[in-house]
Order: structure tokens, then sequence, then C-alpha cells
């Protein structure tokens, strides 16, 4: 069944920034998550992304990193709101709080502060051949570190799209165009496999 | 799991237009079909969407209408590349060859040529409440005729976006972005359930 | 002189929405304003377009129409912040107030309520040969009957593109995309010159 | 006279791609051309720029600088088609050939090559000050590469916008949105006026 595909209304958020449903579908997918998958989600914010990860993953785990202990509330709150049993929550500004992760099917980075290739290079050591990593860059600094990282990296092959949404808002009579800000996605997989 | 997702160059294609991986899977992440889901594809080109939806609905049923015969042959190569058994092929120009379809969970438009008002009503009649039909439309005269009829019927709810994906194309130490044509997705949810 | 290009926070705008700077040049430069240009602003809002218009044709003239007072008050405003005197403000609710217009060059429509196809009517009658309209629409529903107006019209060519500018908001030591909202801008020119 | 926003497909171009007209007509803007100005437009290709350039500089010189044969052809013709007499044409590979350029009021860069940094450089010790730098950006590492530069420099401030066009093209009784690739559009000022 898909249990993909929360509106982004249902999530408990306060104040915090959340992926948009539309990224959050296009980010799970080209991760691969299955069933089993164990999966890291770095950065977690609200965890819309690890709650949509941990229902792909019903009888895997997915171990959600995040600084903000306003984070940690919504994650905890998100997690109970929705059901979902298999999410550890690590609290700590990645990569602190990594070198304890199991081996990974999947990473998924939503935010990275400043330190995505030290994050990359750890994820790297935990990540099964085959294993996926999707990052989602919002600004132009981030997607030219995460290309120039992969583009020297021999083991890995990524493919990387820009995605920008526009809702239709119903207002009276018409329907009006409300953009959401773009994003890239990155899908990079580990060769070996 | 995750069948979701199939790349773009695993599908046979000739030289039908074909719905990009991006939008298939918000498309068929947006019409909810489930194990057992009965779902219909008006306009299903190549397959693409047919197969995906098939994927998904395993226990299901994928009904398939295509006018052209060489988008019918597609259909065909693609089901058997991809093992796909519970799809059913109409060939007709819809919404002709929609009286014989069953009970619907969940209806697909990817081509309507310019009968979009009459399928919408032909799948109305085969639609069970709460059903989802999700409306792919390219062109503005098609988006506006399908948002003038959701807002004429009391008995929708409908939800619409216009996403516009940029590929980044590695070319030497370069990473190039590549427009995808935008397109509006329209989900839309009958009440009664 | 190019005096066109005033960045958007160089204008008195109260909450009175403001189209972009780059979707006004577009805007501008399309309607292919020349120094002896008689104008029509209509939906003139903030004035935003009035005073680049008026700038450009420095010996012609713009007629703004703008139906609300908090309008009214920002394009006088502008008008004497930029020092521009080829305005005559027309305080009506269009195609009200459109009669007494003199012959036109141009007509700029950025914002049509719900009587677009009247407003293109009255237009029509005062509209020179070879004269043009570019019209800004940000509603599904408003480029729709744009494009059905022309489309019945044997006597106008026109052109549509829709345009999407994201902002790099320097924020530390990152650009972020910040998304605009898209808009049409159809290009209508009437034949007969 | 607005002389700006000559068609594409008035250009005579051979298969030399070239900047589309809204990007053409919102470079020139930002660029801030007058009729005295003396422009440098850095990988003129067919030279669409430099004619834009050089019919607003009408009392000013512009210098195109393009290395490929090919490229030097097209600008010669189509500074011929259009009469424009005010453009010098510099075959090289810049930042060969920059140092027999006079004092800058404006530096277009539509193409660099690698070279962006010791380009930009080279710029910067012909800019008068409050001078301008366009900057035109296809791939992530350039535009990255931009920004990199304008913040490590005190005497520049920059505005940097994505901009993407959808053009509708008419098809049958239909207007189908038909994508161009996105374009990162720098605008730097230099200090000290």
């Amino acid at each position: 069944m898909i249990s993909l595909g929360i509106p982004d209304d249902e999530f408990i958020r306060g104040k915090v920034p959340m992926t948009k449903q539309e990224i959050r579908i296009l980010t799970i997918v080209k991760a691969g998550i299955g069933p089993d998958s164990v999966v890291c989600d770095v950065g977690a914010g609200t965890g819309s992304i690890s709650i949509e990860a941990a229902r792909q993953a019903e009888n895997g785990m997915v171990y959600a990193i995040e600084r903000k202990p306003e984070g940690i509330e919504l994650i905890k709150k998100n997690a109970e709101k929705f059901g979902v049993k298999n999410i550890r929550i690590i609290e700590a500004y990645a990569p602190d709080g990594m070198e304890e992760l199991p081996e990974l099917d999947v990473a998924i980075i939503g935010g990275s502060g400043s330190n995505l290739p030290v994050i990359l290079d750890t994820i790297h050591q935990k990540l099964v051949p085959g294993g996926k990593i999707v990052i989602n860059c919002i600004t132009v600094q981030t997607i030219a570190q995460c290309l120039e990282y992969m583009r020297n990296r021999e083991d890995y092959r990524y493919e990387a799209i820009q995605v920008q949404v526009n809702q239709l808002e119903q207002v009276g009579a018409y329907d009006m165009a409300k953009a959401n800000n773009p994003i890239y996605i990155v899908t990079c997989v580990k060769e070996g496999k």
C-alpha cells in the first residue's frame, strides 16, 4: 500500500520550516526505501520525512538526527500522531551523533548546516553497496558543494533535479498560482552491488 | 515495498511522448492507489502510468484506455517487460470503451483529447465514494476546463499544482539545467466516504 | 536612455500588491512604448507600470485606471516621487471610465477584475492599427479567458509566456532561492499596419 | 525610444545557442546601459546581446569578445542586418584580448568558459565606479563561482535571480507550455560613485 503522501497540514509543525508534500514524495521514492530498510534522516526538522520513511520501512528503522530541541519535540509528537514506532531520535548536530548509527541502506539529508562534506564522509562509512543518499538543497552553495563532492568520488553515480511547485489557491472564482521555493534533489547511488 | 519510480529510460517508448518520472511519481502517489485498487488510466500512451499503477495495485486491476495502435503496442511491450499482468488494454477513444469499466477506485487522465468533461462525467458514474481522479494537464485550455468542471460539482474537492522539473545534465565539469515542460496535476476526491 | 528598471523598493506601495521589477520590465518592453506613445494602464494598482511607461513615453501620455482610492493615492505619490507629469489618473472600475480615452498606441492590463472581455472590446475601439495590448495574468481563469478572446479575433496576433522569477536571498554565507509567484504575459498586436 | 526587445527569430544564428529574448531584455535593462555607455560583451555568441546593447548605447561603443569563428561571422552579419555600427569585435578567448579594452561602464558576461574569476578581475580593472557587471549563468558551478567571487569583494553589491520562461505554443485549439532552460542573472554594482 502507498502509505506515502501525507498532506502538509496533517503534520504538527509549529514554526519549524517543513519540506512540502511533493518534495517529500519525490525524496522518499527516489531513496528507494523498502520494507526492511535502515534509514538515516539528517536534519530531520519536524520529522515529516522521517515519518514517511518509517511508514515505508515498516520492518526497518529510521534514525532521525536533529539538533534543535523544538524539532525533537515535533518529531516525537508527529511520530505519536501517526503511530509510527520505528523511529530513533538522535539529538545532535550532525555529523555528531552519527558514529552510533548501524549500517545504512538509505540516507536522506534535509539539512546539513555547513557540514555537508563531513556528513557525506560519515554516511559513506555506514552505507551498504547499492545504498542511496538523497540530498535536498535550497541554497546555491549547498547544491554546488554536493555536486563537487559527488564528482570527486568514483564510487557514486548521481542524478540531480530542481523542482518548483506552484499551488493553485482557490480565491473566489479564481485559481491563483502561489509559488513554493524551488529545491534541488540530488540522488546518489553507491556502487558495488 | 516502493516499487514506484521506474526511471524513464527503462520504458520502451518509440516516439510516443511519455510522462516524466517525477510527474508519474506524484500522479501515482496523489491517486492513493492501494493493493486492491481498481484503476482506469485514460490516454495511457506508452503505458508508463498504467504499469506503475499496476505494480501498486498488485491485487487490483488497471484498465488502460488508448486510441493509437502505436500506443497499444507499447503498453503491451512494457507490461511484458515489467512482468505486469493486471492490466487490461482497451483500444478506444475515450469516453468510448469506458461503458464496460467496472466500479473504479481511481481514475488517472493523462490525455483526454477534447473530451474531458464527458470523460469526467463517465468516470463519475463508475467512481466509488471517496475515489480519486488525478488529471495531468499540459495546456491552458485543459487545466481551465478541468477546474471549471470541478468548481461546478458540489460532490468533489480538488487540489491543483503546477510542477516544473529541471534536470541537471552533466556536461564535462558542469551541471547544466535542462528544463522539462511544466505540467498541472489536479487531484479530485469524490465525497461520500 | 533606458530609464527602465526601477527597483521594487523605490516605489511607495503600502499594502497594495505590486508587479515585480522583472515582470514590469518585460511588460513595458513587450508593449513597445515609444517616446510619443499614448498608453492606457488598466488596473494600475500602485502605478509602478504607469510610471515606467510614462518615463518611456516622455512626449506621450499614460492613462492610469484604478478603482481603489488607496491605489489612486499611491499612483499620485509615486508620480510625484519620480517627477513624472504625463500621467492622467482615472478613478473607475474598468471598462467604466474608458470611454473618455483618446486613441491608444498601447494598452497594458494588470488587473481586470472579471471584466476582461469587455475591457478588451473597449480597448479595441481605441487602439490604432499595429497597436499593442499586453496582459498580465495570475489566475488560470484569466489566462484562459484572454487566450480564448484572442483566438476568436482574426485581427490580432498574440504571443504568450509564463515567467517565474526566484530571488536569491543572501542569508549569512548562503544564497537561498525565494520564489515569486509565476505570471502569464500575453502580448497582442492589432493588425492593419 | 525602446529599441529593445528584438524577437529571437530576427537574428541570424546558425546553430550557435542564443540567449532568449526575455533574458536578453532583463540583462540589458539590469545593466543600465545609457546612450553614451561603453560596454563589453564577453562570450558574445551570435551577438544578440551586443546588438541590443549597441542600440541602447547609440553614442557609445560595444566590444564583443568571442572566440569561435562561427560566432564572429554571425556577429558581423547581425550587426549588418540591424544596421548597428558601434560594435567592435575582438576574436579571442577571454580574458585574452581584454587588455586592449578602454574604461568600461558596463560588462555583460554571457559565456566565460572556465575563466570567470580572471575575467571578473580583468573587468574590475577597467570598470568605472558605479559601473555594472551582469552575468548570465546556466550551470550550478558558474553561479556558485560567481557568487563566491562577489561575496569576497567588499567593493561590489550584487543581486541574483533565477528566471524560467515557458512559451505557450499554439497547437490547434490549445496553448501548450514549452519550457526554456532556466538561467541565473547576477547584477553587480561596483561601489564608489
